[in-house]
């Protein structure tokens, strides 16, 4: 799965943006604004105008949470993946009504039920405000360029949102790392609806042991409905959907918004990569997989309280674990470090150059020593994993920081911002104690283990108590888990705050001060000397390579183009296509390997040819999940539920001969929601614009 | 902890031992029949007749389990910590009376309890026989060389062995990484009774937090005794306690048993043991701690019953985890990349050299890479970590094995090796299905996880049952939980074996033959060019360096000379001593800085000032765990039962600015004896010989 997760202010480590010389191939996350025309007629004979572009930028959604999807009818209905739509789901089932296994179809739109905390953004415009950004930060360097740089980004984004601050959100966006400041302005829908999602055991068919492999069988789809003014949303740009989908061979786009990926860094961002950010999460991840599925063992509830943890966790472990294998490719390190002396002495050889470039790389492996030393630190003084710490520190901070004027403020208390924000704070989806004592006990297990039984944070915070004790007396005294009580601290500010008696709000107070003077020291000692720094890689990089490529990704809209194809695995040459035929032939009863009674029921009826997943040279990354795929007549061919295990190693480099993204065909979505779940509306709707 | 635990099989690849060049400081792990005298009479003025070191020698003992101990009265009375017997401690502990928690004290001899795994090997004699190995693999390679070797090695052995099998235990061990052949002859102990440990709430007081940290205030002590022919057994060599103790800057010697180190890899070998050994260990290791730390959680019986395992992962992923820290340090690598460019520019420089040697690297290097692929099927197909399984393979090979004449045997089958192998295949210790079944689901999981779906083993055992469903399937069916029925099988031999309908027999015997194949090309491809190249790169070394050198560990007896002494942390000076008094200033109350009620119990009794535990520079590894700690009369002032942090990195070097042994000191021993558990019977014993 290429569900995107990434903790916004750990990013930036591995999502830094630097530009890559010359794209070949299939390769490629191109911006909506730079499309390779040029490329695309001599490899395609494609030959987009500018309305085809601009249609499919708009027909196209982003999933503020993490993922993509498209907009497939003028009446609001979104496709994305079930996996996207995977919190929803639990968030809307209960013990006696577990959706996540039982499915989901609103027979009218009336039964359409609103997701608690999905948000959806369409890109409407893109300016660009490079000159602005740079001429604020000129001459700064550590803490003044951080403050700088933050303070006329909020400016920017406020200008932009105006007085509509619910319908639009505007995000600047650092493309090129730093070569391009470019300003999105997004409409913003978050009353989103459920229409339909199947039953997870065939969204989700072969479970961990098949995610990132291929073939596949998996209907790894949901049917959202955007609202506006409690009504569905109109909406000018959507997709049809194809008649035939896909051919072998035949050029396929996705539009969707890869999260983030790495292929530029420098060989020390990638050596801490490896060693400060890849190892210790798989560690981490690893150990609360364990966890986690012991804990959903022990009874029906707790293994459905507990399986939307666990799917994160096993896929963001599948994930990161690819990528690491790509670093400890011997030949992956030494293509990167042989691109970086070739530019460095690109660089080197010119005074002018050497002068304005050279020292670039020197100071960002500095930064990456500080920040290997800060780091661990900063991670086990966060406290990240529990919902409840989560809530009480955003109310504790937002508190006092929506007190400042909107430059000075934290970049996620922006006014901006503060729509995504209080959408999951005032989120009704369930908080569940049990389970959350379990999370929150390790949390403080890791930090007494990381920081040590002497360290004076961890004294503050656990004083006399075992980790397990305290967990249990603060989840049992704390409020936070209702809604209404997070809305009354918000909106009474700082006075509510200093009164409140909750143990969580009376822990975020305690360590505000130490967790923001790191954060601090991360910003001005490691960040603001990353981007100062890799903008003169970048800039260095565009004196020798020119600026005909793409940027980096930055969970930002992406066009990519490729071709329906398979690969050669070890000699074993893979098929393009599975067809659902081969969901039957590979079930074997036993989870997760176990079709659901609707498939088994509705065989007879079921066109058992029809391609169901097809694997393309798209080059896309986590983010990409419910990307909609289409053909040069901008139809839905296919929906971009995952890649192949190789195409992993695509946050450091693209390999066209093994990269590939995995879809479920147009045809097979068609199928299902006629033959297996009788959902003609649904069907009816997405084929209305075919006739 | 320096717990040893190692799998013999996979140990080849990061405990491959050759020669360091010339041992500086305190650095060394000298072999008895080698001491560095001249430097121990220059840096300590300490000159041992060859009676002290013999006697010594004598007095220390391996726990053939995987740490060491010595002899300390002349009836038989062995001294160890509580972490070496603690799986005894567990064996022979119930949910009514758990000992583990409430610690145990023999009153009188007849209370002594057998422990059911615990094998004591007293160094008896050494004897040269590299000449004999050499001639038997001379001209050889690959599959041959493999062969060859393990004949003349099972050769050796039987006629050590001769017809006394049980009390006699001979292991032809490797030094110098193939420069020399030992044969060892031990006196073998498989008759060893509990007689005293304290609760494990003081023996391992600050828990995994503060383990392998330092100050620490843990009594990991246990006392055992030996018997032979149902009395305790008679010995002429022991170790006295010292009247006093050690003092700072003290000289201390340790004598032990250190089980492996890596110092003279070559970096091929050092970035496989990285890539392929530490990291895969340490996320299975961290998914087993998330795994049964939930388990634990469920019941007071759970976390009896997994509290020996949870243990035991804790502390390797602790030990792993800071030996992969050592080789995430650029500054290693750059060190042992320097290294050994100096001695192939050494070998290339000469013409004879270059031809003798010249390959070597190389051809490790390409074994590593065999290696890289065949790793992943040779582990998950081995299905290590049910103990039910673990019987079926040894029963089913055993009635294969045994049928062979003893060279042609797999070595863990040769008739030198039985009485260990029966010992643990006998063993009276409980098992317990319900937690088999957990440890079973996870390993079939794994193994679907990294074989994948379609992979003709993973097929072969699944079939289409899930892990849970066929984990719980067969373990309610089994019979090998009891031991009388692992006895029948053994002595039934072939035809049992073929007869039996037991699901674990039956698995074995289908999964033999591919298991075996992969080993054999383990053997063949890897371990065999390995050994045959490693030998080159030792003769290479001994040509520049010459041979007064120490050969990396081994899991043999090994002397290191140091002296008590603190160190610098980052500008803080760490004093070498902290006392009983610190122990009560550190508890909680809270597990694991909970003192168990009988020392506070004692507190107005206790000499507060007593030294509790002390640091030392001395150079010690896993395995070392139970050494004594010696003064240079030959008297126990300590016992050793961890490193600190710093002593981690000492797989690979040994740094003496910061590497530190940490020992329980005798005084403290007893102290606790006499006052906390008023166990005069055994204090007495162990002070007799002081008068």
């Amino acid at each position: 799965m290429t569900h995107l997760r990434r903790n916004a202010v750990l990013a930036f480590a591995i999502a830094t943006v630097i530009v890559t010389q010359g794209a070949f191939a299939d390769e490629g996350m191109w911006t909506p604004d730079n499309l390779p025309l040029a490329q695309l007629k001599q490899k395609f004979g494609f030959t987009p105008d500018a309305h085809w572009a601009e249609h499919a930028q708009r027909a196209a959604l982003r999933l503020a949470g993490g993922c993509s999807g498209s907009f497939v009818s003028p009446t609001g209905l979104v496709l994305t993946n079930h996996h996207c739509a995977r919190s929803c789901v639990e968030q809307l089932s209960t013990a006696e009504k577990d959706i996540v296994k039982a499915g989901f179809f609103a027979k009218e739109n009336k039964d359409e039920i609103k997701c608690p905390e999905i948000e959806l953004n369409r890109l409407d415009t893109i300016t660009h405000v490079t000159d602005r950004v740079k001429q604020a930060t000129v001459g700064k360097s550590g803490e003044a360029y951080s403050k700088a740089e933050k303070a006329v980004k909020s400016d920017i984004e406020k200008e932009c949102v105006g007085s509509d601050k619910e319908a639009t959100r505007c995000d600047v966006v650092n493309l090129y790392h730093g070569g391009v400041y470019d300003l999105y302005k997004y409409h913003r829908y978050q009353d989103v609806r459920l229409v339909f999602v199947p039953e997870e055991a065939i969204a989700f068919f072969g479970g961990d042991p098949d995610n990132f492999n291929f073939p596949r069988f998996d209907l790894d789809m949901a049917v959202l409905r955007a609202y506006e003014g409690g009504k569905p949303a109109k909406v000018a740009d959507y997709f049809p959907f194809s008649k035939n989908g896909a051919a072998d061979k035949e050029l396929t786009v996705t539009v969707g918004n890869p999260g983030g990926t790495d292929r530029q860094l420098t060989v020390a961002e990638l050596e801490s990569t490896r060693d400060v950010d890849l190892i210790p999460r798989l560690f981490d991840l690893s150990e609360r997989r364990g966890m986690v599925t012991q804990y959903r063992s022990e009874s029906a509830e707790n293994a459905r309280v507990a399986q939307n943890d666990l799917f994160g966790i096993e896929n963001s472990y599948k994930a990161l674990k690819g990528r690491l294998e790509a670093l400890q490719d011997p030949n992956v390190f030494a293509l990167k470090r042989k691109e970086e002396a070739d530019l460095r002495a690109y660089v080197e050889a010119d005074p002018a150059r050497k002068a304005k470039y050279g020292t670039a790389w020197d100071n960002i492996a500095k930064a990456m020593t500080t920040y290997r030393n800060l780091e661990m630190p900063f991670k086990y003084t966060n406290l990240a994993g529990t919902k409840y710490f989560a809530y009480a520190r955003t109310l504790v901070r937002a508190a006092a920081e929506r007190k400042k004027p909107n430059a000075d403020r934290l970049r996620e208390f922006t006014e901006s911002k503060l729509p995504s924000m209080t959408q999951s704070l005032f989120s009704t989806a369930p908080v569940y104690p049990q389970f959350e004592k379990v999370k929150f006990t390790y949390i403080l297990t890791k930090m007494r283990e990381h920081l040590g039984t002497d360290d004076a944070f961890v004294k503050q915070v656990l004083d006399k108590q075992s980790p397990e004790a305290l967990a249990a007396q603060m989840i049992d005294a704390t409020k936070l888990g209702d809604p209404a009580v997070r809305k009354a601290l918000w909106e009474g500010g700082a006075e509510a705050i200093a009164k409140s008696d909750d143990p969580f709000i009376k822990l975020a107070i305690a360590v505000d001060p130490q967790t923001r003077q790191l954060r601090k020291q991360m910003e001005d000692e490691v960040e603001s000397v990353v981007d100062k720094n890799s903008e003169l890689v970048a800039a260095a990089r565009f004196d020798k390579y020119g600026t005909s490529v793409y940027p980096d990704a930055t969970f930002t809209q992406r066009f990519s183009f490729g071709t329906v194809k398979g690969w050669d695995e070890k000699g074993k040459q893979i098929a393009p296509f599975t067809d659902i035929g081969g969901a039957f032939a590979h079930a074997t009863g036993a989870d997760p390997f176990a079709l659901p009674q609707s498939w088994l029921d509705a065989k007879p009826h079921l066109n058992l040819a029809q391609h169901m997943n097809l694997a393309t040279s798209n080059d896309i990354i986590g983010g990409n999940s419910g990307s909609p795929m289409i053909n040069r007549k901008g139809e839905i061919v296919g929906l971009v539920f995952d890649g192949n295990i190789h195409s992993l190693g695509g946050d450091y480099w693209f390999d066209e001969s093994l990269n590939r993204t995995v879809a479920v065909d147009s045809g097979a979505i068609i199928e299902a929601l006629r033959k297996v779940y009788k959902a003609s509306r649904v069907a009816d709707e997405l084929q209305a614009a075919q006739k």
